[in-house]
Formats: C-alpha cells, sequence, structure tokens
C-alpha cells in the first residue's frame, strides 16, 4: 500500500467519521432535540408550551427539550409569578432543562433565588436560542 | 487496482452519494421545505398563514409545505369552527399538507369527520412540527 | 501514483472541502446566523425583538442577522409609522440587514421610499424566511 493511498484511506475514514456523526444526529431512532422559545407573559400560552412538551415526551420520551424563557417569558420560572410551578417540576424531574436569561433578569432584578427549583441561567437567551440550533442542531418551537 | 484502492474508492463513492443526497436537499434549485405551525386561534393570523404560502407558492412553487395544526389552532381545519374552508381547500388541491394534531382532537373531541376534506391527522402535532425540522430538514415559520 | 488513486484522491478532496465548508459554518468559534421573523404589528413586540438582537450582538458580535418585516409586521421599517427609527438605524449601522416584503409594500402602497434608510426588500418576505433557514443554515427567530 502506498504512502498515498494510505492517506487517501485515512482521509476517507475520517470522512465517513463525520458524516457518520452527522447522520446519527439526524437519522430516525436517535432523539429529538428541540429548543422552545419562551418570551410572552400569558400564562395560557405558557401552559400550553409546557404540555406540548409534556406531550412529545409521551410519544418520544428521549428527546432532549431546552425551555428558555427571556423577556417577557422569564415570569414562567420565577417563584414569586409563574402560574406553572408544578408542571415545570414536574418536567425538570423528566430531564427537561430550562433556563432564564441572565440579561432579561438583571434588567428586572430576579435573583438566581428567584427561580423555581432545577432551572439555569444563560448569559443571553435570545444567543441561546440561536446556538442551540445552530452549534447543537436543535428544532425550533414557540407555543 | 489494488483491494485498498477498491476499498477507497467504493468508500468514496458512498461519501459521495450521501453528500450529494444532502446537497440535493439544501441546494438552490431543488424545492423548499417548510412546517407552518399553527396553535392560535385567532382567525386573522391562520388567515394570514394562509396567505404566506400561498405567496410562498407563487414564488416558489416546487415547495413542499405541510401545516401543522394543534391546541387552539386546530380549529383552522375544522368543518364547524374554521373561517377558511375555501382558503384550505385551495391550498389542499395545490399539494399543501394539512395535519391536525390526534392528541388535541381527543382532548376536544373532534373526530376525523369533523376535519376539512383532505386534512391528514398525527399522533402529536407537537412532535411533528420537531421533527420535520429534524428528520426531514423543514424550515420553521409560524405566522 | 495510479489513475485510480489519484481520481480517489481528487474525490476525497472534493468531499473533504464540501464537508470543511459545513463543519465551518456550524462549528463553534464561526459566526451565528439568525433570521428574525417580524409579522406582527405591535410596537412593545417589535421592540423586545430590536433588543433581543443587540443582546445577541452584545454577547457574539459576529452573528449575522437578517430581520424579515412582512404583513402587519412592515411597520416596524415604514419611516411613517414605525416606533424604532432610531433602533434600526442603530441595527443597520452594526450591520444587521433589514428587509421588507414587496408583496406586502404592493398590497399596503408603499414605496422603497416610505422605508428607513438601509432597509431592503425582497420579493417575498415569507420565502425569504424559509429560504435563509434552508440554504443559508440561518437559525429561526421571532420575537
Amino acid at each position: 500500500m502506498s504512502r498515498m493511498t494510505l492517506f487517501v484511506m485515512m482521509a476517507g475514514l475520517a470522512l465517513g467519521m463525520a458524516q457518520a456523526t452527522w447522520a446519527r444526529d439526524t437519522a430516525e431512532g436517535r432523539p429529538l432535540k428541540v429548543v422552545v422559545h419562551v418570551n410572552v407573559p400569558e400564562p395560557g400560552v405558557q401552559g400550553a408550551g409546557l404540555k406540548n412538551i409534556t406531550n412529545i415526551l409521551k410519544e418520544a420520551p428521549d428527546t432532549q427539550v431546552e425551555v428558555v424563557c427571556h423577556g417577557a417569558g422569564v415570569g414562567l420560572v420565577e417563584k414569586a409569578r409563574t402560574d406553572h410551578a408544578e408542571a415545570v417540576e414536574v418536567l425538570v424531574e423528566k430531564g427537561v432543562k430550562f433556563v432564564a436569561c441572565e440579561n432579561t433578569m438583571r434588567q428586572k432584578a430576579i435573583r438566581k433565588d428567584d427561580l423555581l427549583p432545577g432551572v439555569g441561567t444563560v448569559p443571553s437567551g435570545a444567543v441561546e436560542v440561536v446556538r442551540k440550533q445552530q452549534r447543537d442542531g436543535y428544532a425550533y418551537f414557540k407555543p
């Protein structure tokens, strides 16, 4: 086997692995991934979104769900303002990730202690919504 | 030609075909694909969405459009409640796919016969919205 | 080096470059890309969207942002109707692309001169929202 052939084979393998990674993330049978964008204050819309997530997990239990709350939507994960503390808790226990936007928290003087248990934070909710789609291949869902 | 060379060539061809499939779906000149997410009850918003689809098909006639109606948005495709029976019918004839969420239908006691002609169903509207993006590479559009 | 090996190597290189292009667009460290979909008339929601963009550019300054205004959302970029002329101007100067839908403009009798400075147009806002995602790999964001 010539050095050239070896090089080509290695390149082919590298490409194959890259391709396989991409295929693994999109082929049927692998977990779905979705970022749920919550920026509205209406408890009804927020609750509908949580119910959508429950339904997603019923049909596709392995789905990776991240709920990004920012702007007027941060109330969903604030202890003092949410109408859905219990539903959020149940979903957190099922592995759903909830994050609040630190920009919004700063602006509204919300501290981490003010958030429901298990809720994380991200520097910017808007960037997170973009990054989950572009970097991590998440689908977008706006309740 | 050595066996190694043959192997590398076959691998290259396999990769090439996989790559080509991916390119075919995204390159200019191939049909666009979009999932239209309808979960709001307002006839005005629903009608604007249908008009958006009409405009899409005017500029890019080959576009594959799937309209997913769930939650409060299912009324768009219910005979008894829709304000847009005719517009839906026209779009169905143009090849637009409309589906209603079976979770929503169960909850609201809507039967398949209650849906406009040509409207299909899916087990979960929310999962469908995610799956079209992740599995089938559809763009997302919320009217 | 045989002709076959050369062929395989060239094919491998071509694939490698295609793969690299794809990887370049998605890997961490490369600019994010996002299409912001504005189709609502509420100045509050429009303003929140502009603030989201400002926050995105604060955390990820290289992000390519395109704001597509159509239907009831075109008012954001109309001189006579916007509540956010200054904020739009600031973002245009930062490189954010704003486009108005020509279908909407025709319907509402809006001329190019009626748009804020630096705002472009596209034949169809809805198609643009789809195309940016499918052709150019943009994330979707609805304020």
